[in-house]
């Protein structure tokens, strides 16, 4: 059946997340710094989780540009520094290059992945494994919410984080809430928008690249704060736009953007996610919210969303 | 006349990027890391610019998440860092606060602004002014490259950076050719691909944004090492490609997107960008190459490209 396989890895993630949750991560030293290196679908975990270590640590938090050391021989020095790797596979060879360089110069390195046998793992003084089992599905799902919840574990033994132990061991419940409601959705639509701010900024793109990844759609993610800035001037009349939006701090900036977009005719929709958790955490349900939107999608178009067209698994991280 | 005062501004490059570089910028100590403030188009720049001072430095350089400090009342500690501020109009409010609050923990700021008056510059130890002039046409176009050149100049007064004085001196007459050359392009498309590698990912998403704001297409920038990773699964036949290419460590890297994307069907144009200058130099005339196609995308589609449908210019930063 199309995307019975994508459909059955979203049901696994309240119990994988739980398992997460419950194993927790080894309490870390202070840092003068943190750098996350991480690539694709993992960038988005990435994004989500630079906020909360930048928190937890009151120090800056720095995204590698792989680039750098793989073409241009970089040698930035992180002497002092977390250096956090975040690959699926733990076997993408740039990831693991880039955290053995800055390892080297005395960073210390901390693993994010699915396979704790990998080379990143071996490249890694702390591994946090995802215990999310074999992926078969082309879009990645239940490997990339592990992720954003390793980084809310890995940040919560960091310091300071604005959520309770209780509040992360609410979040399986949270997701499986989502998954009992199916998302419906644009079933003409042949473009998406999906816009946040802060927290949910990272679950934005993850959905965007969700529903590109499985119902084909031109989909793009981006920051409320950026929109405004330029993008919004291609938007056109009847344009879809998902708004992923949270009673907060940012509620003013995604409501600005909701009236900006239905000035200029666009449908927009407007997602509560997960209200009852704190902001920090919102985005790991507001992720399957988008899963449920693309595998739907998937669907209205008549394709399998298990394996979208042309895309190899092997590429993933 | 259509376009008028986007082509006056985009031909007053070369004078304002000789009289930035002759200009220079003071020399700066050891800094234990780099973090840029930035947003918008400015982010573009801040992008390219965390390349070269990573390099400069052989420090990590994050790129500031703005909303951590004004919407979740982050304290992250700058002690010793470098802050590199960055707007067009030294106004935006949040990246005021930003810089603000990072100076306030021991961060020794420096501005890159067009206007030296500005509150960003005041909240700065440094400033390093575009000098563009006023800029009138909704695309930014110089005072773009000149944010660009300023982190060139900049980079060069920290540390190595691959590119002599010499180098630096040959840029306006670089952006002076490109200028000379009009942008052939795809009048048909109702949508755009650009992508790069490396020091050109930047001027790939600049290019996107820009072709966006002034033609009102569906524009999309990305790195080649990322479009591999799934978004590459909604590019259908015939899809307009544009790819930033130099001859050097990251040609391979675009060559196999180029093989991937004709693989697809999609209509893949390779632009050259400045194979006399550094790579770390070629994303300035690669900008003006990206201004180009969207004034005569712009112009072929009917639109005036000074003022595209509903842009504000007091959002620019």
């Amino acid at each position: 059946m199309a995307g019975a396989t994508m459909r059955a890895e979203m049901g696994q993630q309240p119990a994988v997340l739980r398992e997460l949750i419950a194993r927790g991560a080894p309490r870390l030293g202070p840092h003068s710094g943190v750098v996350i290196v991480a690539r694709g679908s993992s960038d988005h975990a990435a994004i989500y989780g630079r906020y909360l270590l930048e928190l937890a640590t009151g120090r800056p938090v720095a995204l590698a540009a792989p680039s750098l050391f793989t073409r241009y021989g970089a040698r930035t020095e992180a002497s002092g520094w977390l250096v956090v790797g975040v690959s699926q596979s733990g076997a993408t060879p740039e990831i693991v290059e880039v955290v053995e360089r800055l390892r080297a110069t005395g960073g210390r390195a901390v693993a994010i992945t699915n396979d704790p046998d990998s080379p990143l793992a071996a490249a890694s003084e702390v591994v946090l494994a995802l215990g999310a089992g074999e992926e078969r599905a082309v879009p990645a799902t239940k490997t990339l919410t592990a992720q954003f919840a390793a980084f809310a574990v890995l940040a919560a033994t960091l310091g300071p984080v604005p959520f309770t132990p209780d509040d992360l061991a609410r979040v399986p419940d949270a997701v499986a809430a989502v998954l009992a409601q199916p998302a419906d959705a644009w079933p003409e639509a042949d473009e998406l928008l999906v816009a946040a701010r802060g927290f949910l900024f990272a679950a934005a793109l993850e959905s965007a690249l969700k529903v590109r990844e499985a119902a084909l759609l031109n989909a793009d993610g981006y920051s409320t704060a950026d929109l405004l800035h330029g993008p919004i001037a291609a938007i056109h009349a009847g344009a879809p736009a998902l708004l992923l939006d949270w009673p907060g701090p940012t509620a003013r900036d995604v409501a600005q953007v909701r009236d900006a977009l239905r000035e200029r005719g666009a449908d927009v929709r407007v997602h509560a996610a997960a209200p009852d958790l704190p902001e920090a955490l919102a985005p790991i349900p507001a992720v399957v919210f988008g899963q449920q939107l693309a595998y739907t999608l998937a669907l209205a178009r008549g394709l399998d969303p298990d394996a979208p067209r042309g895309l190899s698994k092997v590429t993933k991280t």
